[in-house]
């Protein structure tokens, strides 16, 4: 059932304390070096059936003990890898786990490379790469609605979506290329028109795809929140009110803060990046001026503002100026140190979100968070089950597929008798870049920059 | 089977990225758990044999998928708590083990407390407390042979060492008893001195189990190894060349090491704790004082020391106090600074080991590190085997153990027939002591206090 003639192996679980752990082995094998490393009851590992787990230990070739382990066996082709595939289950910690391991690599296995065993599953032919996309997404996942979405995706409801675009655009293109044959005489009149309304329907399919990514992107990396304003308005302390310790140094030294300050954290299910930046303002310090720019390219990014602004000094054209640049549905202004007085007249800020804070205090701190989680909400409706969504390298593809369909329909308008082959071709283009995203179609340079993110054991 | 009808649950994988996860249930209810959060082929899971491995989701109360798994069957008695137990293989990572977790917790389980497995599997005599404390051992083991050792531990190589002092004592002890329906004209002229010679060999094997105590506070803890020598000796230099890194600030300033610095490694197999001193002087600073004062502290703890003096002055009188109170077997004096002279004579360090450095280009290091393993192994015997050695808490009520059972040989010795009811008190306190060790005699707060060290989950 597998293409490979190697056996690997991996301590599957994560580092660190914990009361059990996994050594992970699969390949032909697999069964042979059970029998050689395992002491367990009669019969042998080799001799039992699949889906089996076996109480024993882990012996060296004295036959003095290493571990006391359960064994499990799955057989090909009812495997994680569709190998087979055997697991020693044992103690956790820095040193048991790492000395079965090394007793199974004795035997004669080789360690695995980062999301081999996946990988082997993808090229197996169990799953396709959007769903070994999912199982790493999984891994990282930073809240229940990403691990939610990466379930989704691993079910393969994502990968569905592309295999039937995928089958459209083949049709469409087997259809086309049947039309070489006749001259335009012979051709029934609605041919062209009924593959000119597909291929707008793909086109539509494509795009819908496409405009899921933003949702996808704050599932998977958390949404970018930028804490800017002019020094010395609060921002440090409102980082550290925030995540609720001292992250950032606090003075009242204007341009305390110089570099990017980043931390993640999980409000109300929506994952979070928070950023604290330095000061907006023009100055002669070399180490500030680069503060001020990574700050800058930081709030292009943004998928949020907190703006924040010192409620006891009267707004100023700075302000005016950062504020104008900035969309309300992406912003929040937070009008700080209101306990020194106040000075900004609500009039000053219009069609903004404004709450009034003091963040020494602790005061308005809640106020900041709801509207906070608001306006992150709308952006990524937390209400409904969450979706499977598209990933950065399933966007780059779909791009230039909608591209290429979009061109290929413009050619089919524009004269469909003299075009034809050419619309062929740029649907064979879209038909090898969908194929991309699933793995119907790849090369190795792809499967590396896929499986070399995930970890070893996975 | 149990002697416990509530059904607890845990994450038992170490927190943070992996490919895989386990979330462990053991309690009456394992079965009846895994029937309502699981969905897989037919039967079902309680309807399933033990020790078989199902494909299958854990599906929220809607039936929508929380994460894809192999579900573990091991049913009663044959389970690491002697408990149905059921295991949720799922996806690694800090989100999806969480959302199994929950789920199994929704359907009926309580979390389960620290080491609450092992406890159970305590409880329900599947192993005793010295077992239950190897499971520890081995999961915080840092080395090969603390591992290995914890494994000779786990499978009740030392268990049997106690029970066998404890049968002794036990059958010494009743014998005793026996007498007290007889006068002393009816006895066997030979029970006494029979009795007085199966205490002397009891008393024996106490206090050598009692002596395997250092080499198992080194297995365990790593042995202690203190640098220590005037200030301005290399001593912080010395620190970071050992570690390969620099960790201790470096100065020519006298007196810059003022905290105790410690850091963990394994050299050559042996853990080893190697602390950096505050250089041992006369000072007014009372931060100083307070370094100089921790730093004697550990000089007496120590496994090992290492001395340092500058190779370029003359040895001085506080260098001769200080060595004085160094055991030759326990020490190594580094001459350091060989590159600036030589003004201490080989005969001014008799009966000492010493190896020759320049610090601050590395000469002389791995003839430090060869003396360090020399000195060591010659206590912990790294050439053979390892053994399993006693802890801490064993080491306690073995000495108290010991005392008794002086006490009561010497009360038996002393006058057999006037003191035999004293006799018998002493041993029942021994047995009690050894039963201890054990667990045949047990109280919460002792569990409370072996189990709390223990990761949930285990």
């Amino acid at each position: 059932m597998s293409n490979f003639d190697d056996t690997i192996a991996a301590i599957a679980t994560a580092p660190g304390e914990g009361g059990v752990a996994i050594v992970r082995v699969s390949g032909p094998n697999a069964l042979k070096i059970a029998d050689s490393v395992f002491r367990g009851p009669s019969p042998k590992p080799s001799e039992r059936s699949t889906h089996v787990i076996i109480h024993g230990h882990v012996v060296d070739t004295d036959g003095d003990e290493i571990d006391e382990v359960l064994l499990l066996i799955m057989r090909s082709p009812q495997s994680y890898t569709v190998e087979d595939v055997i697991e020693f289950q044992g103690h956790g910690g820095n040193v048991a786990a790492k000395r079965i391991l090394r007793r199974v690599l004795d035997a004669g296995t080789r360690m695995a490379e980062p999301g081999e065993f996946t990988k082997r599953a993808f090229l197996n032919g169990r799953i396709d790469l959007v769903q070994a996309e999912a199982v790493l997404d999984l891994v990282h996942a930073v809240s229940d609605h990403a691990a939610a979405a990466a379930i989704e995706q691993l079910e393969g409801k994502l990968s569905k979506k592309f295999n039937d675009i995928y089958d459209s655009l083949v049709n469409s293109a087997s259809d086309l290329e049947a039309t070489f044959d006749f001259s335009e005489d012979e051709l029934p009149t609605t041919t062209m028109p009924d593959l000119e309304s597909r291929l707008k329907e793909v086109h539509r399919q494509v795009a819908h795809l496409i405009s899921t990514w933003d949702d996808g992107q704050i599932l998977r990396e958390g949404a970018l929140v930028v804490i800017s304003g002019k020094p010395n308005v609060g921002k440090s302390t409102m980082m550290n009110s925030l995540l609720g310790r001292d992250r950032a140094i606090v003075s009242n030294v204007p341009g305390t803060t110089r570099d990017i300050i980043e931390e993640r954290f999980v409000l109300q299910g929506i994952p979070i990046r928070l950023v604290d930046t330095a000061g907006l303002r023009e100055t002669q310090c070399a180490v500030e001026q680069e503060g001020v720019r990574r700050a800058r390219a930081h709030i292009q990014k943004a998928n949020l503002h907190l703006y924040l602004v010192d409620a006891s000094q009267p707004i100023d054209e700075g302000d005016h100026v950062q504020l104008a640049k900035l969309k309300s549905e992406k912003c929040v202004v937070v009008l700080n140190k209101i306990d020194l007085g106040n000075a900004v007249r609500p009039d000053q800020i219009q069609d903004m979100t404004v709450v009034r804070t003091c963040m020494v205090k602790g005061d308005g701190v809640d106020a900041v968070c709801r509207e906070m989680v608001r306006k992150l909400s709308s952006g990524i409706n937390m209400g409904i089950p969450p979706h499977a969504t598209i990933s950065e390298r399933h966007r780059r593809l779909l791009v230039e597929a909608h591209a290429e369909i979009k061109t290929a329909t413009n050619l089919l308008i524009d004269q469909p008798e003299t075009n034809v082959v050419l619309v062929a071709d740029r649907l064979r283009c879209a038909i090898e870049l969908i194929g991309m995203v699933t793995g119907k179609v790849y090369h190795d340079e792809l499967l590396a920059s896929i499986f070399s993110r995930f970890c070893v054991g996975k």
